[in-house]
């Protein structure tokens, strides 16, 4: 039998496969807090818990699997966040009761004003303060995804000015030092914090300012890219 | 309807589901050279092609993800490799003529002593050259699959000493310097690289010697949780 003919044969039905899905941990930043979405759980299993955005493949429509988790977190938030990066796939027997099962995970970001309007028309979707969302019973095993996201969020964090990507496109130094506060869990020196960003040259001066505190202080943007630039010691140092 | 009434009508065959595979990026070091497990297909599709050693989940036997992989490669290599890391997940509509498809990547590490008289007791198994292998027409996508576990390593090795994995279970310091440098790509200095390794603490001294060009070389072990080990400045500086 040649390939043609044996494709022509192949029934994908025929064989037993774990079920496949994709789920996102979505972080935002807002008053001060670290959040992430979660949905409430309309249909079996699992039915009234609170889980991960995610669900299982459209194969007609999506070509990749990051094509399926920006489909499912733009019906959540109405549109797509503007970072997106695969975390880790976790499968085994025990971690749905339909049967063995996989989920490849995705970490995104979002600023919380790019979505809230959307999701306020949404009944089931909420962003939760990420330290109550770990001690919530999320429906399957979605607790330790959630914390293993936060944990790369964390070294991200340390890392990066990836958490940059959580707040408005326009925002300020001391805006961008509070959620890397958030995230990291501990407060940053402000001088060593400012003069790292800025020897990195990772931001543009957009030439407007806004008032903080009484002071005009200037609104920033990244740059294309800035958010692959890795710091060689963490900022916390 | 309540959830176990769900769960026994549930038909998980009644859903369009993609392919799922599990697929293992296996190095070795041999001879000076860094080496990858490559497998004949002796099916369709891709026949008659090279391809990295991987294959289906076995819902009846395999617990986890990294149980399939485990399996598939001890039907390879007649032993479970001592350093296994999940990689990347690829998936699309694209990558395999069957329809969507899912792999699930791992990079692994062995000992060529410890699995080469088994690899030559099959036909369709062989150690190939990575700079060879990464010139080939291999099967699927296994080539960019390649690409990226071979920078991974490339990165495992400047911040850590996983590639002892790849050495027997006793090996000496210049037998450890030349694996890095096979998989780094550049020499590196002697005196830096050995008194890095010994600051961190990482080896076992086993109080035996070996002959290495004349003078005797100590022969050191991993401690436990040593490959998790990363230094804050990469070997070569």
């Amino acid at each position: 039998m040649n390939e043609e003919a044996y494709l022509q044969d192949y029934d994908k039905g025929a064989f037993e496969a774990p079920l496949l899905t994709v789920d996102a941990v979505l972080f935002t930043y807002h008053l001060d807090e670290l959040k992430v979405l979660l949905v409430e759980r309309s249909n079996h299993p699992e039915k009234g818990k609170w889980a991960l955005p995610g669900g299982f493949v459209a194969e007609d429509t999506d070509k990749t699997l990051e094509d399926t988790v920006v489909r499912k977190l733009k019906e959540k938030t109405g549109v797509a966040p503007p970072y997106i990066e695969q975390l880790y796939t976790f499968g085994g027997a025990g971690r749905d009761k339909r049967g063995w099962s996989v989920t490849v995970c995705y970490t995104a970001l979002i600023a919380h004003q790019a979505c809230q309007s959307h999701i306020d028309t949404v009944s089931d979707v909420a962003w939760v303060n990420v330290a109550r969302a770990e001690k919530m019973d999320l429906a399957f095993d979605h607790e330790k995804i959630l914390r293993y996201a936060r944990e790369r969020l964390r070294q991200k964090a340390l890392y990066s000015i990836v958490p940059a990507y959580a707040l408005p496109k326009k925002f300020t130094l001391p805006e961008l030092q509070r959620v890397h506060e958030a995230i990291i869990g501990k407060p940053l020196q402000k001088k060593s914090f400012r003069r790292r960003i800025e020897q990195a040259d990772l931001l543009i001066d957009t030439g407007e300012k806004r008032s903080e505190g009484g002071r005009p202080a200037t609104l920033y943007r990244m740059r294309a890219k800035s958010g692959d630039y890795t710091f060689v010691r963490n900022l916390e140092q």
